[in-house]
């Protein structure tokens, strides 16, 4: 583990990141670890680097007995899966932030380490500047992880920012973000939470052995947002923000789900403002912990990259314990969680589904109410989906058995008005 | 790496944390790790542990070869370095959680990891719950490291905390936190800053490869901060949090000292209340990063150590990276600091030390002004700590060569009348 090698880097993909990276390296000699060849898509594009490093052909890279690790910060989800796939085939070490390639593509990526037994790294696949998954690995290695609630998309957390602080419609937040290039150019992936989810899925198999799809996920962006649910929020005294959460229940299943929802201003992710991420993780024994940094922008990327590759130097692999050495964990679905839901049209909402309606509030041209419903009518519909309904979690969500008797006792008593 | 130990541990302690860890170990059978025997000093306190755990005689478990793990947490600094000594010695991997000892002997205690090879993890002796040295070690590999900043000291937070919120003295809060188990009888330690400077000095070398004995730091406690310099921070919108720092200077050395020290609202370290920690962490390329956990306690530490003794199944160490394999910084006292001064009596503060006095305000029985000194002057004397005096690191206290000029011209248009 104390060997030092030195690191021969094939890069693919000169973006942002893969720029700021190649800056990075010549500033850190102590690293050991060179850029020989970096692989792009279009050759007549200027570059900030000498010609004699690039080249258009991967097998260039690929086949380069010289180069012992492959970097992979490209956009293309499925040339980056074969990037991958060809590299460790080829024995060579892997660091990637395809967060897309990789959610999708986990039980292939999980055996092809397996297999080659050659490390894959992807820090910068799950919350940018936060070492998240190493933490996750390294040090919650135990059987206590009760919770980890996460804000892992700094793009939706800065149009929400943006949103309360200074009352812009979501249209207008959403072209500031683009401004400042913290979202895309078609920002479907951030804003309707495409990529929350796919970096939860790695970091459920990080923290709780989980393998999943994303598309088994129960998830949703920031879409269906306006100002009168940022209005009602803040008369509450909580702000929204789109956060990705499991929790462990009762019956050990573990509770996971992507949702927008209130976070009241004494938990921690309320500081997390504009286009930072945060980790909440509770454990049993260390209470509540909280890891906070940039979660969107080519530098906070590039720094996790970096710190995958400083951890080569030392064949750091993620081990994947508690999928491979502890009995993992299953995904559950038997609990209900506490909602805010606001619509336009009553005929929309299934209200039958919910189990107890707490709250009822009729306003001129909006409606919401605040309920209790089974988790399981959530994965098998749609409703909440819909452009003109927002359904956002309360500010602690999840109930459970007990928590729910003693509900629906009191909303028998309020049903005849509540639900009328 | 990935090969399994099963860890038969020899525990030195019984108080809270060992306790505490007795019963996490028992919840936590993945763990494969026992507690084979258990030395305590009073054999008649009853213990909540079958009788033939226990043992007063330390060779038992040192000479004991069926023992390989000893767990080290005593209140007793000089027996604990004899204990770890022994157990390295004895070919034993050592997890501890005593900072004074860790620290003062620190450079005996890096000598016996090299000369033996077997891991020393004391992850607890740092901030308690949160995994900080850990990620010194393996993340912030680089030669980015700009910046680190920390309340490591729970029970001096927890008073500061109340000072601020419920007004309550000084006297008062000390009181709270002692009933409530956030400070020890003789609260020397934790208010004075001796038990901050001793994490400093570890979290020193883990961030920047600096070896130097907590005494020659520049550090104070809180004990001389009253409830007249709460109303002027206040006034001016900001906490006084215990701040421990180190920074890199432009000359490359790095700026290390631990201090009061007002914090902004818009600062991440003002979210850290009560008896929590935080630690930021400001790289090139990550921008800010904010680790936040139980900082006091005895389960917050019982985590800490419980995740160093799951690193050991991996024959995990630490590299010591920036002093072994890089080259590693030295401290630097070519920097200055804005220090807010409050004082009775105007004779004890040696103005002609300032480079600059900016404000200076008179009350009844108060007066204080905010300047700036080198900070060599403080290193070599001690007006700053005398009992009716408070010295208090302003918000963005280091003033390096160009804004020192600045502020020189400034100072001396209004030299006449500040001084005065």
């Amino acid at each position: 583990m104390s060997q030092q090698h030195a690191l021969r880097i094939g890069l693919f993909g000169f973006g942002v990141v893969g720029e700021g990276l190649y800056k990075v390296l010549q500033q850190t000699p102590s690293l050991k670890a060179s850029i020989e060849k970096v692989c792009i898509k279009n050759a007549d594009k200027p570059r900030n680097a000498p010609a004699y490093l690039f080249t258009t052909e991967k097998n260039e890279i690929l086949h380069n007995n010289n180069i012992n690790v492959i970097v992979e910060v490209i956009d293309d989800a499925d040339a980056a899966f074969q990037i991958v796939s060809a590299a460790l085939r080829n024995g060579k070490a892997v660091v990637s932030a395809s967060k897309k390639m990789l959610s999708e593509h986990l039980p292939e990526i999980l055996a092809l380490q397996q297999e080659t037994g050659l490390p894959l790294l992807y820090e910068g696949a799950a919350c940018a500047s936060i070492p998240v998954i190493r933490n996750l690995e390294e040090y919650y290695d135990n059987d206590l992880l009760q919770s980890i609630q996460a804000i892992v998309n700094g793009s939706t957390n800065y149009i929400l920012t943006k949103m309360f602080a200074e009352k812009l419609s979501f249209k207008e937040a959403l072209l500031q973000a683009q401004q400042l290039g913290f979202a895309e150019s078609n920002p479907t992936l951030d804003i309707e939470g495409y990529d929350a989810v796919n970096k939860w899925t790695l970091l459920l198999n990080h923290a709780y052995g989980i393998v999943e799809h994303p598309n088994n996920l129960v998830f949703n962006g920031i879409q269906q947002i306006n100002s009168y649910d940022a209005s009602v929020a803040k008369e509450r005294g909580v702000q929204i923000k789109l956060v990705a959460q499991a929790a462990k229940l009762n019956n050990g299943t573990i509770a996971a789900f992507v949702l927008p929802q209130w976070v009241a201003t004494t938990h921690p992710l309320s500081f997390v403002q504009h286009e930072y991420n945060g980790v909440v993780i509770e454990s049993s024994l260390a209470d509540q912990q909280f890891f906070y940094g940039k979660g969107a922008g080519s530098f906070p990327t590039a720094s996790a990259v970096l710190s995958d590759i400083a951890a080569l130097r030392y064949q750091y692999r993620y081990e994947y314990k508690k999928l491979l050495q502890q009995t993992p964990a299953r995904l559950g679905s038997d609990f209900h969680l506490r909602v805010y839901v606001r619509f336009n049209e009553a005929s929309v909402i299934p209200k039958s589904d919910f189990t107890t309606i707490e709250e009822w509030h009729s306003g001129q041209q909006q409606q919401y109410f605040i309920g209790v419903i089974a988790f399981s009518k959530l994965q098998n519909s749609l409703w909440w989906k819909q452009p003109d309904v927002a359904l956002i979690a309360t500010s602690d969500p999840i109930v459970q058995d007990v928590a729910l008797k003693n509900l629906q006792k009191k909303s028998l008593a309020l049903a005849g008005v509540a639900v009328a």
